[in-house]
């Protein structure tokens, strides 16, 4: 009896394991694989010994209910004071278990007046964008063997842009209003590399003589940007 | 010089030709490949020779444009007086030539109180359903394997909900007023196989002796059912 | 001592756990990734916590032998007594576990005189049919785009058809005697969707408003439909 | 109108051009993309220049029809008297247009007492074999990091065995009597590789000092080895 | 006869279009696709009509030879007298055509002493680094999701790095000598985005109120930056 | 506070399972999976009942640092004094653990003079080679359908062959002195087949009657072959 108990305790903790990564397979091999994303009781129980698997674990099916599959609150504005001005709720695998394995996930942006969504990319998905207020100055730059060239698109209310997978893109709000747009990714855990904090922000930073080669400036340029604090929007 | 010519209008037409049959390659293997579909001057010329591929053809990348990744419009609510009160407005690589191998695509729904998108299909995509406005009831049905469970949710305004791949599923709306919602695709030609369409109103119909007996009613229930006009909402 | 013993008994315990949710990666990435079937002592154990993969958890490579791979039985016929007068014999990654992420599967079907295989879809799977004995009339339907299409053939012994994925498709005995046919899947789980089982005859049921509108009959009709036993086949 | 007549020539030759090269690709892009398999015209047209894709070009959907879903002949036994004592009827893309890009195919082997299919790899496929008549012992061997274990069963009528991808694999009939088995293969050109004939019965020959020292042979074994008559029994 | 003519010359400026756009796609389907990489003819014949394919169109099979998997050269330093004081030495698809559909390619890196191979992601590839002469301080920059860490290390001849898909990454030779390494790439045409190019030196220029907001530095940072020649080393 | 321990003594075990089964897997669904490699306390807890997936499961993301990206000592010579005159130093999944979901891997391979690289297959990935020194004879044969055709270069420092995935290559030293050459493969376990030890050095032995009437020498021609000592270079 009490070895029983001992392997229902294990279990249960098992099942509640911190899975922090999470997931994008385009081909899921059932209905669906539901993520266990429950990580509330796994505080110090495993260390460093936490397993993982490329994607995430899934809940028992018998047990998937159609709350797996929902989520609420989209429709409120967000705080955008910040100094970016912009702020993305995401909703992806870590928010709606039920995307796990279905490939796509999605955000809400919002835009004060000049905010800004900087550049970034989605090392997993590619993305559309619609624009349900305001006016968004958006583009992407490709990679360097077709030049680096530069499409951007002044986007009003209803109107859609496409930023393709892996491409650094951005959208700024050139209006004089808030502006609010939705955008679906092709994964459901795209990823987002703000490349500002990725390349000045990184912990810990970059040796200093990389930057300053790479972006053409003196060593103190590089010391001021990587004494900033690089504001995550996402 | 005249062979110049003729090579000319060649090209000029196989680069036009009806290509008609989309895509959703999630792996683009550049960083775009936006999708040749312009067929206004194809029309005789080809007959039983057009040449297609899985997936579509791509356009000259130096050729490649900002308008190529934009579409415009989905501002405006459509018109859902129709025998299902709905109406499906698709934004998929036959609209954003810039879609093709990006593995995603947009829908905007319009529902008349009592509207419905009817049980129906998409064999190459998940979708995500985001309400802008209105009340929706909506749902998606497991395989046998799985026992053919319901999983329904009643949404409101910036409620989500998700539908895998290849499930039966529905939107109703519920309220008084006209609803709105956005839909997320993981796929730039997703396709829809509305139940209905597909089984009672085939071209040319099914032997009327499979579906009596498949649905358990008479064949003039069945000869009924194939009388009957099925509106394609899409 | 006492720890080891109850560690032994916990993995022993994990090993065996309900991993009903079957797998159709086409990429395994070792020789072979044999499935994990065993359920039957995970009874009570597990309760809520069961884990799960997007596909199968794999046996030790160690113990894996020749009857991982290996399944008897297909030669007899099955009993079509039943309401569709065809029995679906299904030998997937359930079955020989062999098969976890291989991309394929099989089934033997047999019919009585004027036996169906109704109208379904496999969410994961195209399918060829070749038939052993026996006259069917076997057909699949496109999608909406590309008009709902339906292409039919009559098949006699040694014919060949192939049903795409996705697609609503059908088999029915129009010869005088018992027919068998054997199907491959490009899947180890394929999944089945009767549509009739899984429009009217969810658990629990769709609402009858739903489908009243969207099969253009009368809720009476529907209830009708939704009161009568859908036998499932598979 | 001349021009016309030469653009319509052109491009009928160019839709049948010699596609030689199979597809099996397991992501179909739209319902189905049926193969251009063509080439009875295009002999001496494109000299060096046919263009090819991975894959397969597709015919036109318009113009698509139940035909090209269907073969027919598979109920009749093989002419088995050649060295092997087996033939191999293949119905991949080549043989069924329709399974392009749908990832799955068959054949039909018939084997004469004391027939072998010899140990062969396919680079594109795993493989279910079920046995319809007598009685075969198969095998397939691992990777050197498995320690090229063998796996063997012998199979009687009804009897199902699995074939990883990409591992060498033979069937051979051990009854009395003629055997006949169907197999499927999880592409539409899974493509064979006989390893006798690739070794020793390459085009040209492979340097002879190469083959005596992976074989442990002297030169003259490999010279006899190398006149040999390689059977290609697909 | 002359009808015949123009066919010839059509097709054979058809096989020598501008296949401008590469191709990575793990999935070959069939033995290999050999990509057309001829561009010398192409000039002005198709204007804005060429046509491309989601990689690369094939060479017939049949005239596939060995040298098309062949290339020549790597053995030789290269001049780093640039910027950057480094130089990539690029074999993808576009070098050996046999790459194509085979989702591997390779690069050898020359450093002069202080050369940087300057921070960059390629979106269809993960790397491998080994040094074959001297010491290179090297390392990636996870994403947001994971707190933009920087993992690093110093490495010395023989030493093998990896950098993950789609992740920031650079090269630093911090030795007193030249130094040279050989990369892989899980791809036949992985793309490079170098981020100060990218970025500062996109055609034509990014708003210069994004970047100032996004790198936090006065517009006249910002102007200055935009004005400086953007070095690309491969 | 016993149950606890107990807990945490389980989990250690189970992350340090005997993981033996590597993975290939191109499509990484976070930054990173890296594999936990570590089986050194498994021994003797889980016997039969080890849990595996396709693939690898991977560590702790907080946990990972450079050194699972990182790899030390390609740069010595390997003996090859063995009956190949070969030694392939691999580094894949099981050496680098950050190779795990990313689809490359690499190793070293010395030839002494008359050194052999026996035919072998990579049954998951396809091989670029690279000379650093001497002078090597390569090959690659395709399948049947292709003719068993056979492809060679004799390749010099600097000089790169491709050989596509699945086919039956070799490499042989054709110089007077040591060769060394580098290779990347399009897989973090690609697995290698080598053909002799598969088909004359399978435990068990394959039936000797196969493997006699498959290479059309004599049953004690296949007797002495099968007592032979097949050296595994890998």
């Amino acid at each position: 009896m009490k070895g029983v108990h001992f392997l229902i305790s294990t279990l249960a903790i098992l099942a509640s394991a911190t899975f922090l990564v999470s997931a994008s397979d385009p081909s899921p091999l059932q209905d669906f694989c539901v993520a266990l994303n429950d990580n509330k009781s796994a505080g110090g129980y495993f260390g460093a010994n936490a397993v993982f698997v490329n994607g995430k674990f899934c809940k028992d099916p018998k047990l998937v209910n159609a709350n797996d599959f929902f989520f609420s609150g989209l429709q409120n504005p967000r705080n955008t004071q910040n100094p970016l001005g912009s702020n993305v709720t995401t909703v992806n695998v870590d928010q709606i278990a039920g995307l796990n394995t279905l490939g796509i996930s999605l955000t809400r942006i919002d835009f004060a007046p000049n905010g800004l969504n900087p550049p970034h990319t989605h090392p997993r998905a590619s993305e559309f964008l619609v624009v349900l207020e305001g006016t968004l100055y958006v583009g992407f730059v490709t990679s360097n063997g077709d030049g680096n060239r530069l499409f951007t698109k002044v986007l009003n209310k209803g109107d859609v842009f496409v930023f393709p997978i892996g491409l650094i893109h951005f959208q700024f709000n050139v209006g004089h209003v808030n502006a609010v747009a939705f955008a679906g990714l092709s994964s459901q855990n795209p990823g987002v590399i703000t490349i500002a904090n990725a390349v000045f922000g990184s912990k810990p930073p970059i040796n200093p003589d990389v930057l300053a080669k790479a972006f053409q400036v003196d060593d103190n340029v590089v010391d001021y940007l990587q004494k900033q604090f690089w504001y995550d929007n996402n």
